[in-house]
């Protein structure tokens, strides 16, 4: 099975490496690092850096197609180059995902039409602007498309995946296995439970991906 | 403030980017990528590669030491240069941490003895060797000390430690910036929620770590 997992300039490091630590060990499971050229991506603060072992160029189908996020989307979003490869790519998929504002990318690709997804919550209106229905959950999943909220959900979007593409022991094994047994030391993970003055500060940070 | 993060080959790849994701967002972190050697280092699976900036030589002191885990860390337990950089540079720090294995790094290196702390529930009697007063707890605080259980667990602690290191106003806004609000699809992330079969299993694999 192979799991192909698109890395960009500007990408989220943990929207990319949450699903990766949990795909990889799905028995039979091959993740393809993948990205518009081979060769050394950076992250969005401009850091780490991840390398993708071959180009979209050199990959013409896949069983699965994860997209990650990152304000490096913004520019993926008019990239009719990677857009034709991620509908490509679908075409032959039965599984396509996101994390975050990787749904974004699905989106500009035609591939959200009239289907429920979600992203980052501080860009929902820019993802029902792609025609999707967006739905306030941390996972989604409608038909063979499955998105994530921000960031850290592609942790729990992967481990969904897990159970589906092999079984739920399969997905338990690998939960345990990471000790995915969450403890934040806060309770303001998501917008309706943060102060507002801690929402604010982030909607202004993640919101100016939208343009002016 | 420099945050020092150790990467080598055999990392897991998640116990390295979970912290990441959530420490170069403290307003005035720097997050130094450091290694054995500068370049590339490829994960305990052999697919994902990370670039490190410097090598251990080319870094003499640090605010923060973190040291990720995977199987790579059975290496470095016995690798004489890496456990006096690391004594070295704990010697410069305010915090000294560590994920998953690289507690066993720690206590290879001699800071443990004696200090409360955890590791992967799998080799936690492994970090009893080392001396450490092992707590089974997803993060321990002793002192400058600061572990992390298995792999996840590490985003659960950077969170603590931008607390500490900023203020708590700061690790919420990163807390709701990476929208962790876990969900996890199972309740099995330790072994005393998992079934034994599950639990066997993991124990075999990881477990598999600690010599004959």
């Amino acid at each position: 099975m192979d799991i192909a997992l698109l890395l960009f300039d500007g990408l989220t490091a943990l929207d990319a490496v949450g699903p990766y630590e949990v795909l990889w060990r799905i028995p039979g499971a091959r993740v393809l690092l993948v990205a518009p050229e081979a060769g050394m991506v950076v992250t969005t603060e401009g850091t780490m850096a991840l390398r993708a072992d071959r180009s979209i160029d050199g990959l013409a189908r896949a069983d699965v197609l994860v997209v990650p996020g990152g304000f490096g989307t913004r520019k993926l979003e008019s990239d009719e180059k990677v857009l034709a490869w991620v509908k490509r790519l679908d075409a032959t998929t039965t599984i396509t995902a996101s994390v975050c504002t990787g749904a974004l990318v699905l989106g500009a690709a035609g591939l959200l039409s009239g289907k429920r997804a979600t992203t980052h919550w501080a860009l929902r209106e820019r993802l029902a602007r792609h025609g999707a229905i967006v739905v306030e959950d941390r996972v989604v999943i409608d038909g063979k498309y499955a998105s994530a909220a921000g960031v850290s959900a592609g942790i729990d979007l992967a481990l969904l995946l897990a159970a589906r593409l092999a079984n739920e022991t399969v997905a338990k094994t690998i939960q345990l296995g990471i000790e995915y047994d969450p403890q934040p030391p806060f309770d303001c993970g998501s917008p309706w439970k943060a102060d507002e003055a801690i929402v604010k500060a982030v909607r202004e940070r993640v919101g100016g991906y939208a343009p002016k």
